[in-house]
């Protein structure tokens, strides 16, 4: 399996995908559709602390989900994508573009950007950024990114929290 | 354990069975009955990605679930058929005799569809497709099937999307 | 670990516990208390072959569980005991008394009953029927009780299908 | 990795952290926030046995839960303390505070406690009882704790029950 080579040593914004990054990719469904996602406290202790570090963390996720506004709200983070990067919503902003935003935002390059994904729509984010992860159990073509370090804990198991706690040991 | 021999050359129509393919098996109570399923974002995308290559897909069950079709409905499945294939639903359809009639509409034959099944009720199906397929987890009749494929990826943990993926890479 | 080393010859009874047995010893909770429990569809197959083979079945929980009720009305279970073998309800049965008590309905003895258990206030039950079981995560105290067989398969995962399909081939 | 080398010889409190400690560390959500936590039935009994023998246990969170007080009450725990500990609930008690008043009530010292921990806000604790413990799962600052017992079971699937049995053995 590919790693990622680079240091963490500049890392100024730290961005995530959800489903398979936050959680392990289950969706919960009953009769109303998606009504519950699995989060795990280990994360969000590392976006907490990424926070209070002076990183700012965003979360980036295809789905207008309003469970994932619940988590974001609870945790503070400071910058919300729902439905990016979806052919669903048509005319909406590509998880590139989002990230490109807040970069501006921020006066920041995407180079200074450390970002989790795990699946093809993540993939032109992955090659843009600076510090590139995904969780082990993400798709094969995401593993094979150049330059992708490939974090040892799966999502929704405490996969933030590794990159995170890298990140402040910088 | 034996393995599926052939070639995905020639895959028409995508079935899929649900307890312990498009899940894990679990089936969360409350005191109502069966109130919750745990899907897999993986299988979601696998299921999306076939349709957009031109291979309609289908979800055949023997539960009358609406947890399953809101799910379906999500996934914009071509073909549902709910209660197939069990004694509760007297006179109902079996799964062979839903496939065949699906293969009917489609002018296709049984030897080009793909159908991925694990337990008793699905053998009968699964004996008839030209492409039978059943994760790792399935009941060991199952597995013992002539010419069948067992997944390397447990139901619910993206066992659909690894097939998906196999037969897009044809 | 000590193994059964019985033949299921002649089981005319099928009992088992919920909670670690028909599950992971998952609890969920909601504000309200215990909200769900996650059977497996696999041991719900079980039952219902042993049934239509002419075993009987039967559920024995110490908890007055709705959701108990609700998996055992949904798999036409004979015989269900809530509350029974716990120092919460004073007065009420044993499981012991319980297992007696369907024994004499069917005027069998305990050494036709097989009965799977997984904790401390199963032992009186397990050391009294003729075919005693525990899943791989029953406490040790279980697993180390003389004749009893081990279970490979975990309790939530198909433990009960596992003796089930035992007791069909023999 | 550490391992605790005192003997478990007069414990007369025991008190644990609830998420990775009597979870696995996942949080259910919905649009509403955290809906559900999945608890262990053999953690359960664990308390209930230890209790019984006259140990007392208290469960301490740094959540305002109304999920936690559900399980605290249905096991009869007789000390509940949430929201100590946390930045969000400021001029409150820490964990050590709330632990030093319990011993205070009882007229007993730290020495005689034991506490189950697995994240940063844990250690002060951890550092200040006679028998500290963690489950595997704890991050790796609290399982490199001088005099830590490192269970074997993981949080959510036992780890109480094994340190209340390793108590209840003494």
């Amino acid at each position: 399996m590919a790693s990622g080579v680079y240091q963490l040593s500049a890392v100024k914004l730290f961005l995530t995908d959800v489903d398979g990054c936050l959680t392990d990719g289950a969706l919960y469904y009953t009769p109303e559709g998606e009504a519950m996602k699995r989060f795990c406290v280990y994360d969000g202790m590392g976006l907490v602390r990424l926070r209070e570090a002076g990183i700012p963390c965003g979360i980036l996720t295809s789905e207008k989900s309003s469970i994932v506004k619940a988590r974001a709200e609870k945790l503070h983070v400071e910058y919300l994508y729902l439905g990016v990067g979806s052919k669903e919503f048509k005319g909406g902003l590509s998880k590139l573009e989002a990230a490109k935003r807040i970069c501006a935002k921020m006066k920041i390059s995407l180079d200074d950007v450390c970002y989790v994904g795990d699946d093809l729509n993540d993939i032109d984010l992955l090659q843009a950024v600076g510090y590139p992860c995904c969780p082990p159990n993400a798709r094969v073509e995401v593993r094979a990114l150049p330059n992708i370090r490939v974090l040892h804990t799966p999502g929704g198991q405490g996969a933030i929290r590794e990159i995170a706690d890298a990140i402040l040991r910088k």
